[in-house]
């Protein structure tokens, strides 16, 4: 393999060979392939697309760049389940104990967030003592043991993404649909499931901003899980207002806490409740749709979604005990209203904005090597399509200090916009692909 | 300046400003812009291309990158002359004693050559004791004393074109015309003369294969230069089979000399007569096409041409007595002639093919360390519409080492293509641009 001659190649429209995709990956992620020839050849596939063969090779071959995960030793087919990404998405906190009741092996790799997403690790180290880095084998006798364990991300999984993502986001190579699809499906396929569920976020706090462009990355990505033989679903939801009520580390753990007790929000509840069918249904092809989803309702209404997140906090070294009284979670010193500034009706909530609030407050990583304070966020109370009087609440800021509350004040105020006429609420699902 | 958001800008099919231009290729030449963000703005030029402003800017940039030759010191108008390269092209050889010798001043920055195409410098130093390493300080007085002097480029010279040159080389990356434009013309403005005649070659020989294509790049280096304030002219002339007869260093400098001695073949004289009359015209306006070309026939004939070549090799430590004993220039032990393996009208010379067997013979460089033996070459007896009967000389080869001969001959007798119709002559001039 001639690197030059590759880069040629895909600049001038061609489509790379399964050999050459193994081999270019392999050479970069040894080091001999040089970043100023492979940010070069991320910039031509930006320009002239990967067909479905060579997105495919590219995500196996940086799937097979490192270790891959060997579940084999758990019982049951495992479903794993990936979200893109957004603001209050807390989905992971009361999603897997829910399927982990209904009996279905959960082992899930996860991260941390970065910018103003805030990652699932990072949610449940508000349970004092929680921890994540448990060894492979520890992570596998747990799941056999209890049904669920959640384990870091390690280093040695398709190292060869890290190191592409990482030149593509100095280099403008970021957005395109293949390379993004294969950057997420790599890591998940090194992960080890049998099938994988994902749901790919679309709107204003989502990284998809367009709904045609979130249905593009959900079908590439169904396209390369099911080309891999793993059985993948993509949900398609939306993020154009934050998820649930709660923003913020400890304020999400509380609401999925909440929502294990059948006290969540409405939309939140629906989200849980779509994703869990779709992961139990790619784990027993017998169930039928609506008897996965009364179960999943059953471990909710029964109590025992709820005991398997404290069995599973307990499992990882974690303060059970929070589960029941959420109040030992971290909490915050000031609360602050933030009244509504007119009357009308919410028309818009920009999404990422609420985000960037959650981060001025403190909840969220600007750099790698940020502190996070997990007590901070808001409780959103008025939602798109609610009707508000000018004063009444918009939402409750959660600070441990003044000046950051002021100017996280200001900005939530910015990011809602009204309107005198009704206006409907937003559409959670937008569509399911398989 | 972050050389990301250049980066996006020409992704997304923006323009760059002057300031961005300059401050990148700044910052790229003090290695502060790594070469892996470069290469994709790079890739990213090749799909979005660049205006004609921002083509100039980035021009003016990599002149401005390092040394600029300050020609002031020399009375007259400076005219210098650049040939895109090509197989037998030892017009510079010719063409710069019989302009001298016309009172204009000849300041010449030359090169080596690199592959199929000779340099200038490697041909002059057929001459034994010739050299080129000279100061500026040098070279400036001896143009002031015998009107001609040719010195090495320095490295000092437009370092960002260089260091550019060498990552497009790499990365797929040197086919776009405005970027091969600006690497051209850099150098040029930064050589410090006043007026620039270009000889843009197309066909199999030259880099651009299209005559188009060569005109599309004559025009873009002309207006370069006319929007650096350089009177800039270029002309577009046949590189579909060699130039003259002789290919290879010693070989094309006796040509040189047979030239100057008025006995030149047909088309290098009408190369050097069309493009010299360009460089009389732009250093002197009152003069007419006719009294130009008069005047470049007539120092031929009164011999001056001739003695300039020679004064020209002595200034620069040559020794000058072989401008008038030929015989004395390197000449090789084997000579073998090539017989036509067919009856018929030579229809096609593959060029690059030519210049590739006088490479095998030894005569090129492979690599930038290789040692050129200035003796070998060739001498075409039969160019395209000629006739020939089988067996009949098509050229004779000169070597010193047989496997290499034979190795050449084989290679030599296949660059040739017969037709039983007759067969036009190739134009030499295909057009002029100012």
């Amino acid at each position: 393999m001639r690197m030059y001659d590759l880069i040629l190649k895909k600049r001038n429209g061609g489509s790379l060979e399964k050999q050459e995709i193994y081999d270019m990956i392999a050479a970069y992620t040894r080091g001999e392939v040089p970043d100023y020839q492979m940010s070069a050849m991320m910039m031509a596939i930006y320009f002239q697309g990967m067909n479905q063969e060579e997105t495919l090779h590219l995500t196996m071959a940086m799937a097979n760049s490192g270790d891959m995960l060997d579940l084999s030793d758990i019982q049951g087919i495992k479903v794993d389940k990936h979200s893109t990404g957004g603001v209050g998405d807390k989905t992971s906190l009361a999603l897997t104990p829910m399927v982990a009741a209904c009996g279905i092996p959960v082992a899930k790799m996860s991260g941390r967030g970065l910018g103003h997403t805030g990652g699932t690790i990072d949610k449940l180290e508000s349970f004092k003592g929680f921890h994540t880095d448990i060894t492979t084998d520890h992570f596998i006798r747990q799941v056999n043991r209890i049904g669920i364990a959640i384990m870091g991300q390690t280093k040695e999984l398709a190292p060869a993404d890290k190191k592409l993502y990482a030149l593509r986001d100095v280099t403008a190579t970021v957005d395109n649909m293949s390379l993004i699809a294969s950057s997420i499906m790599s890591k998940k396929l090194a992960a080890g499931a049998d099938a994988i569920v994902l749901d790919v976020k679309t709107g204003s706090g989502a990284f998809m901003k367009k709904q045609e462009d979130a249905f593009l990355l959900a079908r590439e990505m169904v396209r390369i899980g099911n080309g891999a033989n793993r059985r993948t679903i993509a949900v398609v939801s939306d993020m154009d207002q934050p998820l649930g009520r709660n923003v913020g580390n400890a304020l999400e753990v509380k609401e999925a806490i909440e929502t294990l007790q059948g006290k969540g929000p409405e939309d939140f509840v629906e989200l849980c409740l779509t994703l869990g069918t779709q992961m139990l249904l790619a784990s027993d092809s017998k169930l039928t749709e609506l008897q996965a989803r009364d179960r999943l309702k059953q471990v909710i209404a029964d109590g025992s979604a709820l005991r398997k997140l404290a069995e599973f906090v307990k499992a990882q070294g974690g303060d059970e005990s929070a589960v029941y009284e959420p109040e030992k979670l971290p909490t915050a010193s000031i609360e602050e209203s933030i009244p509504s500034p007119q009357e009308g009706y919410v028309s818009r909530i920009t999404c990422d904005e609420v985000g960037i609030c959650c981060l001025i407050l403190g909840g969220g990583r600007e750099t790698k090597d940020s502190v996070i304070d997990l007590s901070v966020g808001m409780k959103l109370q008025k939602k798109v399509g609610d009707y508000v009087k000018k004063g009444e609440s918009l939402a409750v800021l959660y600070g441990n200090d003044p000046e950051k509350i002021l100017a996280a004040k200001r900005r939530f105020i910015a990011a809602y916009e009204f309107s005198t006429k009704p206006v409907p609420k937003l559409q959670l699902v937008k569509g399911i692909i398989s």
